[in-house]
C-alpha cells in the first residue's frame, strides 16, 4: 500500500521542525513540491534546504508540479466556490502525482507550511482523492508549529488570557465585525490590513511578518498607535520582497469587562 | 544577566520536541521542575526522560520545587481570583528559584507542556516577577506542539473548515453555551465532559486522551453516538491511571448553514 506523510514543517524557522518530522522526512521516498509561482520561490527554497539538511542525498526523489491558479478575482460570496474549484484542480494534480510517481510500496510526503491543521487544503484534498476511489493509499499527519504559535512565542505572550477563549479567523471574516464572545482574536490570510478598521478601539495588536525567517518583522502596541506603524512597515517590506506573509493577535483590554 | 528559556515540549510524544527546543535544552544550565503531586508523576518522568535523551549527563542541574495547591473547590465566578492567588504563590516560588538557584551568567529553563501559549501560566508569572523588580532576567519562548495540534493531527482533520474560524475554549465556558459565530470549537480543561450537554445537536466530536503517549485513546463520530462511548472510555481510563488529560473538537455540520 502506498503511504503518504503530511508533514508540518513550521512557519519559517527550519529549527521549528520536530524530531517526528525529521524522522518522517527520512522515511520518505518521494517529496511532492508544488510551485506556487515566482513570488513564493523563497518558500520552495526553504523546503529544499530542509531536505538537504536532514536527509542523505540520493536517498529520495523530488517531484515538482505547478499549482493551479486560484481565482483571486472572485470576491464576496463567490469565495467558497472558487476555492472549491481550485481544490478539485489541485486534487487532480495530487492524484496524478500519487498514482504515477509513487510505487506501490513507497512513501510520499507533502511538506506543509506551519501546521497542516490551519488554513491548509492538503488534508481535505487527500480525503477527496480517497473518496474518488481511483488510487488507494494510507496517510498520516505530523503536526507542525503554526505561524500562530510562532507569532505569540516571538511576542512572549499567550494566545488566551486565564480561563478565556481565543478565536483564530481570517481577514475576510474580521472585516465583517469583531468576533462575538472573545477578546483574543488571531487573524491570518489578511491581504487588506483589516486591523485598521478597529484602530479606534481599546485593543492591543501583536503583529508579525515573515516570522521565523531572516526577514522577520515584529511590532506591537495599543492599536491606535501601532496600526499606522504596522501599515508603513508592511508596505515597505512588501515592496522590498515582492510578497508578504503576516499574522496578528488582537487583544481587547480587560477593563472593558 | 540571567537568561530564562520557556520551552514548549509538546503534549506527550517526546518526538514532538522541535530542533529549536533541543538546542535550547542543550543551552540550559538549570532546569526548574515543579512537582504537581502524585497523579502527575508520569509527566515529571517524561520531562526527565527528555533531558536524559538530549543532553549529556553532568552538564546541567535539575532543581525541584513543590507546586502550590490550587484551590479547586472555588466554583463559579470565584474561579479567577483563586487562579490569581495561585499565580502569585507560584510567582513567589519561581522568583526564589531564579534568584537563589541561578547564577548571574547562567541560563535556566521551564519546560512547558504543549505550547506555552495555551492555557499555561508560565509567561504571565515571569512577567509578574519582572514587574515586581526584585530579580532581573531576560527570557525567550520556544513554541511547542500543543495538544490541540496533536489532537487534530491524530484525527487527520483540520482545525478550521475552508475560510472559517475556529475557537479554542475551556469546558467551563462551553457549559455556558455553544460559542457564537463559530462551528469549530476545541475544548480543553474540561473535567465534566461538557460535550454531553450538546449530545442532541448536529455535531461531530473528535476526542483524544493522553494524546501522543503510549496510553493514547482516540474516538470520534456524530456526537449522539460517540458521547456515551467517550464517557465510558474516559471513565475506564481515569480509573486505570488515576488521572486523565483530554481534549476535543466539536464540529457543527455544514448543512446547518
Ligand atoms: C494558507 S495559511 C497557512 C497557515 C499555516 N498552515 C500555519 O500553520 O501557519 C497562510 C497564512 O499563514 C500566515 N503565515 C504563515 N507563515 C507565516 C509567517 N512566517 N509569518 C507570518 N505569518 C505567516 C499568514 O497569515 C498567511 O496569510
Ligand atoms: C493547563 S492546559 C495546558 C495546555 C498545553 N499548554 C498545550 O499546549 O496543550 C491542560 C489541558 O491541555 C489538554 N491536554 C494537554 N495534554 C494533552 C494530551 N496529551 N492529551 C489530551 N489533552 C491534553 C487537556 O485539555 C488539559 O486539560
Amino acid at each position: 500500500m502506498r503511504k503518504i506523510h503530511v508533514i508540518g514543517i513550521g512557519a519559517g524557522d527550519p529549527d521549528q521542525l520536530t524530531l517526528q518530522a525529521v524522522k518522517a522526512l527520512r522515511g520518505t521516498d518521494v517529496f511532492f513540491v508544488l510551485d506556487k509561482g515566482e513570488v513564493k520561490n523563497d518558500l520552495v527554497r526553504l523546503r529544499r534546504d530542509m531536505l538537504d539538511a536532514h536527509i542523505p542525498e540520493g536517498t529520495y526523489r523530488v517531484v515538482e508540479a505547478r499549482d493551479p491558479e486560484r481565482d483571486r478575482t472572485a470576491g464576496g460570496s463567490a469565495y467558497s466556490p472558487a476555492v472549491g474549484d481550485w481544490r478539485s484542480a489541485r486534487a487532480d494534480i495530487y492524484e496524478r502525482l500519487i498514482a504515477e510517481e509513487l510505487c506501490e510500496d513507497e512513501s510520499g510526503a507533502f511538506l506543509v507550511w506551519g501546521d497542516p491543521a490551519l488554513y491548509d487544503s492538503t488534508l481535505g484534498i487527500l480525503q477527496e482523492i480517497l473518496d474518488r476511489g481511483s488510487v488507494a493509499f494510507e496517510y498520516d499527519v505530523v503536526p507542525g508549529i503554526s505561524s500562530v504559535s510562532a507569532l505569540v512565542a516571538r511576542h512572549r505572550t499567550g494566545l488566551n488570557r486565564v480561563a478565556r477563549p481565543v478565536q483564530i479567523t481570517t481577514g475576510r471574516r474580521l472585516a465583517e465585525g469583531f468576533p462575538e464572545g472573545v477578546d483574543d482574536v488571531v487573524v491570518m490570510l489578511d491581504a487588506h490590513q483589516t486591523f485598521r478598521q478597529y484602530a479606534d478601539q481599546d485593543l492591543d495588536i501583536y503583529w508579525g511578518a515573515y516570522i521565523g525567517t531572516p526577514d522577520e518583522i515584529l511590532a506591537s502596541g495599543p492599536i491606535a498607535e501601532a496600526a499606522p506603524r504596522i501599515e508603513r512597515l508592511r508596505a515597505e517590506a512588501r515592496e522590498r520582497k515582492g510578497w508578504i506573509m503576516d499574522t496578528y493577535l488582537l487583544r481587547r483590554h480587560p477593563k472593558n469587562h
